[in-house]
């Protein structure tokens, strides 16, 4: 399998848990959290799923492609370590689903990551909302789900918030 | 369609060019041509495609994935529009398969630098020899192909080269 194999595999993955998600939170009110913006692909299909809700997104330095930058007033801007703290106020328990893929290239620097923000990111989820996020996070409240069919596990990750405020 | 979907799309309908490519070529000797190397995957692809083959590579800077990095002696550094003009005693109609996809994100600088390098990537090909291209190519010597099944006419292009020493 090449590199461009696993690329696609992986799009196509990250596509089918974001579809799912969006399924599983359907009746569930709340807003949109994306965890980095880069090109802003991901956060246009998020719109597109989610045409009604806030979705608000993190990002050090915007570099988006100029049709998917963010509205200023849902930007979170800087470091996610520390705009998750300050959003706290804003987005505790709001959140229905919310999206991690720091894609950072680097395997180990996005799992540190995650591990970093997991803490951040559960407070914010309502009871019931999803996470979906490419590394794999281990934190009390978020509970494993079923991938979408045909996904092997471990490839994408979804959760469901069942006690989040920590 | 979002812009995931549609990267998504393209990326698919890139792998499928090249991999009918590399079954058209299969009887034809020559050496593999990558105009321009990104992060590789395409890079790693056409390695897989072609374990047999040099697979020679254009590119201004390198800034690949470190397993993605072409061997000194096949990589063509600096601006193609240069290299290629050096290229021709080197390379001038010894390649099987040339690959181009200058994925600027900019649709018309895409075109107009396809259109620059266009008549320096003809010299190369060996009769029968095909050019896969993002941006539509109009050259002489070069004829459109069929894409591979299921793929919308113009997504991407596949030229055989019927009259290339122009």
């Amino acid at each position: 399998m090449s590199r461009l194999d696993s690329f696609i595999r992986r799009l196509e993955a990250q596509r089918a848990c974001l579809d799912l998600a969006a399924h599983l939170v359907r009746e569930l009110d709340g807003d949109v959290l994306e965890l980095g913006l880069g090109n802003g692909r991901t956060y246009d299909h998020l719109r597109q799923l989610f045409p009604d809700r806030k979705i608000y997104v993190c990002e050090r330095r915007v570099a988006a492609h100029p049709d998917c930058v963010p509205p200023a007033e849902l930007l979170l801007l800087g470091d996610m370590r520390d705009t998750l703290q300050t959003a706290r106020d804003l987005l505790g328990g709001r959140v229905a689903l919310a999206h991690l893929d720091p894609a950072t290239g680097d395997v180990a620097a996005s799992r540190a990551l995650a591990a970093q923000v997991a803490p951040l990111i559960v407070p914010l989820l309502r009871p019931g909302g999803v996470l979906v996020s490419e590394p794999a996070i281990a934190w009390r409240g978020l509970s494993p789900m079923a991938l979408p069919e045909g996904l092997t596990s471990g490839r994408y990750n979804l959760y469901r918030c069942v006690s989040c405020r920590s």
